[in-house]
């Protein structure tokens, strides 16, 4: 009996699914293990032992369609970093044990930079112990924010669905007369690039949004209402994106400017969005108001985009490869052969040098002025939104896969 | 020469241009006019003279089907209320010049509450003016507040992008093994039957969102507080959807009860979502986060309801049958023939009747604790959200058609 094991974690994207699915096509395939498991709420289910078996479940090719393009995670998600084994080594003899009992020769795990962190940690202390399982991540993060690969799954819907939203938002805007500016907060606390992905909404009629800050420029509250002030000679309504992480040239969060104090005497911090609508509220007399893309930008399944699924799918499918070729303590990658046309391959590099680093944007994806993205960056994002999902609808709404344990 | 003119006013909808599709097909097809005219940021566009000649524009079929499933307006919006006639006259004169100049025989209104108030006042006055113009009034509002017709355009979609989003929210949430409340707001200050959508969300695996509450029935923390308390020994992730508008049992706001002050000593009203966040994060020992659908509740064409858009064009068309049959001083209206099958039909009723009330959700859709809504309710609603448009995608994101005073 040789039998392998997946699991999912961190913050949920639209293409963390099409990842299992793509594992669990690439195990039936190879018939290399003769079962897969499916870990609940990431390496927490391993520790606690609660799983199930993946493998007859997904035997028709319906089920595996509907799982590619279900939000967030079929197996449910954990928060959970593995301690440094120097000090304490419970957990991962824990799990190895669990290995051991379930002939498990291969581990998948899909997910961030901490799950990244579970991957390099479990394969440094396999090696240690001279264990054969093949410990192999799978990226995930909508803020594609992990080293040396391209891309990550999950971005590209993310992205997809900022573009066609400020789109949508530029339409809803432009119907008045009057002056405004509205400001839209999006994800990314340290990275730009899904802030950076608004600008995929301008189009041969929209030059919105007209500005795009993002945590690796500077932010300058003065130049930005100059820059405000003058734009609103121009157009009746300013559009402008905003990264969540945006902070001063000392690195503090613009966001930590202002507090909400409430009825208890509580401070409560306010979103970049809702400071600078207090900023533009204050100093220029004109109609503002902040939207914050909420958690919608990174679930929002029924606008994915089906070039990141299929991705996703692939690069699930690429990591059983890999350890069925004895490979391991590696991350799956995703390289980008050409541009124009958009083609990809898939390759893997050691999961150490990918943990716990973040890739920001680039200074020459950022414009001198910084508030904007120059058209490298367009050029790099543009074919990571192509493409639609096929969705079914029942009874009006998207017809998902359940999560898993809640059967 | 005879020719009709259409304006657009309110808040912008996903189905406001299908109902404009709906007029010109109408005027197109009755041939009773020589020119229909678009009056640019509605009736502002009259007394403003600024307006464009439709004729032309959409004779091809793909330009009429597209304007259908673009969201705000083609013709911009406003926000004016014509002054009481016999206080200010002026207005009043400056249109029906307009209307003899241009030689104006009909002219259809597309909006809320605030434009029926002008088809009012402008077909009083025409009759006492004997003018000949026909004024006719088609509804629009996601708020689904309009009297007499069984319900309005605009609605059915932007009910079917609140239960979706609430979906893709369960999916989100029920991922961590931690306990968490997520509050969901939900526009609608006075009536909450957008907010009641939400329960459309629920299917075969998720009875989420659990709780729901209107602004119908009054709304009591230490109850709600209990409740929440009482569910999270049930479900580790509890959703609850709340109307914008919840107030107290004297009518007092709930989201008045706490207030952001910056650093420049203003005071910011927090809305009812974040208030309850605040609220739970004080007295529940449990994580809690809040989230506001913000406007693309209102303007996500890529998922509004078929039906929505396909009501909304008969009822632009039946505006231009009851103009061309003489009638004026009518809104249309649709009447519920049978719930299954969903069949419907069109008819007018006195826009006096109409204008400056407000429909409520009875007491009947509402559940006697207050907290959710009957399956009454739920009847009434789902036959509204029912269909997909069919949107193409170009370069990644949405083609919908640009405002038309932008071009």
């Amino acid at each position: 009996m040789k039998n392998c094991i997946v699991a999912q974690s961190g913050g949920p994207t639209a293409a963390i699914n099409a990842s299992l699915a793509g594992v669990i096509q690439g195990v039936l395939h190879h018939q290399e293990y003769d079962h897969i498991y499916g870990s609940i709420n990431g390496i927490i289910g391993i520790l606690e032992e609660r799983f199930l078996d993946l493998t007859e479940r997904f035997q028709a090719k319906e089920t595996l369609e509907q799982l590619k393009v279900s939000p967030a995670m079929y197996l449910g998600s954990c928060r959970y970093k593995l301690p440094n084994p120097k000090e304490d080594i419970t957990a991962f003899e824990k799990i190895f044990k669990f290995f051991e009992k379930m002939e498990i020769a291969a581990f998948f795990y899909i997910g961030g930079n901490d799950s990244m962190d579970t991957v390099d940690k479990l394969s440094a202390y396999a090696a240690e112990i001279q264990s054969n399982v093949r410990i192999i991540g799978i990226p995930k993060t909508i803020d594609n924010d992990l080293c040396i690969t391209d891309h990550t799954p999950g971005f590209g819907s993310a992205a997809k669905y900022v573009a066609s939203s400020l789109l949508e938002i530029y339409h809803d805007t432009v119907i008045y007369y009057v002056k405004s500016v509205t400001i839209v907060e999006i994800m990314g606390r340290d990275a730009g690039w899904l802030t950076a992905a608004s600008a995929l909404a301008r189009n041969e009629y929209s030059v919105a949004p007209h500005f795009i800050y993002l945590p690796e420029a500077a932010f300058d509250t003065e130049v930005f209402l100059k820059d405000v002030r003058n734009l609103l000679e121009k157009y009746n309504n300013v559009i402008i994106a905003v990264s969540e992480g945006i902070r001063d040239k000392n690195g503090n969060y613009i966001s930590a400017s202002r507090k909400t104090t409430d009825n208890f005497g509580h401070s409560q911090l306010s979103g970049a969005g809702k400071t600078l609508e207090y900023l533009i509220q204050d100093r220029l007399n004109v109609k503002v108001r902040s939207i914050e893309l909420n958690v919608l930008q990174r679930c929002s399944s029924h606008i994915a985009s089906r070039t990141d699924l299929e991705e996703s799918f692939c690069q699930g499918q690429h990591g059983v490869t890999l350890a069925a070729e004895g490979k391991t303590g590696l991350m799956v990658t995703i390289k980008r052969e050409s541009n124009e046309p958009y083609q990809v391959s898939y390759g893997a590099s050691p999961v150490c040098e990918i943990a716990n680093k973040v890739k920001s944007v680039p200074p020459e994806f950022i414009t001198p002025q910084g508030n904007d993205v120059t058209p490298e960056m367009i050029s790099y994002l543009k074919p990571l939104i192509q493409g639609e999902p096929e969705i079914t609808f029942s009874q009006g709404i998207p017809c998902y896969l359940p999560v898993s344990h809640l059967l």
